[in-house]
């Protein structure tokens, strides 16, 4: 069965948003990646700028998230309008992920999209990972990051994004069983990542 | 970089050893699953059955386990003639699969391979799970299980696995760190999964 939605997870420096972009041409898939976060700031009124700092690196309460989740607030006797900007920002982010995945073919890149959309059949949903060595030097050279602390600085990232996951989904973050395919890019080069992707999403 | 070597990893039940009997014919590689059990047994002395007992669900020391990792035994005044059988068998095991490894092309199922081939750059490391579900019929319909009490077997074999790699590797399970891809074989099928392991390996 083909997939509508390709979901991408992915180490910081793994290239996975390149691969990403890369599928979502190849398939003719709409593409979102920091696309999401002007929706949401266009959607909630917030700056772009503050939406971007509340990304993909701060957590929001479980409870809120999980209510969020089944659109129970109003049972619960919750009103979006009283929460923190923090959780109101991530829980507007997951509606937008439910409605995009509704409407058209598309690849999502991070915001655990993969638990996002878990109850849909759809969705392909993929971890792109690397090497630390190969992360650092993409950070460096692809990104742009200075040299000096690179290594802090992927250290950092990868334990934001595994808190932040850990927080939302009570999954593992890299666990293969989160994903249906998991791909080391350091090993195989994005082309290659991206060839398996679409084959598979086909 | 063409593959020399491909491990499979795999969650009990998942059709992983099959995947690797197929990914070792079509890329004309020999295949070691329970050959490995028959081996080990013709170089220990011990009994087929002994050798399968202590297999893929006992664990020994983990230091004794390191120690043979980098054949320091000598220096460290051990001598593996006065080891427990199932320390001797385990240490036996890992030396033959790294002269497998030596020797001609393979795929090798199990036995933390990945691990123990790790410092080799010819080997493409894979890991086939699924979700329990599917992983219980397949216990039942193609190995033969008895349906009664299925899901605690599968249970405890998944619990056993873990440990065990845990154990020796100080790695976890299932990590996807651990292998260059992993793969669904629930979603994907067993044939897809074959085709991907052999285009990568090639």
């Amino acid at each position: 069965m083909s997939k509508r939605i390709v979901t991408i997870s992915r180490e910081f420096g793994s290239g996975g948003r390149t691969v990403g972009r890369m599928v979502a041409e190849q398939l003719g898939y709409k593409f979102y990646d920091r696309e999401l976060i002007q929706l949401v700031a266009n959607q909630s009124g917030f700056a772009l700028e503050f939406v971007e700092e509340t990304d993909e690196y701060s957590t929001t309460s479980s409870l809120l998230y999980n209510l969020s989740m089944g659109g129970t607030y109003a049972q619960a006797g919750f009103s979006p309008d009283h929460l923190p900007p923090v959780d109101k920002i991530q829980i507007l982010q997951n509606n937008i992920i439910r409605e995009l995945a509704e409407k058209d073919p598309c690849v999502i890149v991070g915001r655990s999209a993969d638990y996002i959309l878990r109850d849909r059949t759809d969705c392909l949903n993929v971890f792109v990972h690397a090497d630390r060595e190969i992360r650092m030097r993409r950070a460096v050279e692809e990104y742009g990051f200075p040299e000096k602390n690179i290594e802090k600085l992927v250290a950092k990232r990868d334990k934001a994004r595994a808190s932040q996951y850990r927080h939302y989904t009570d999954r593992i973050w890299g666990m293969a069983d989160n994903y249906h395919l998991t791909l080391n890019s350091g090993v195989f080069g994005l082309e290659k990542c991206c060839e398996i992707i679409v084959s598979l999403a086909k």
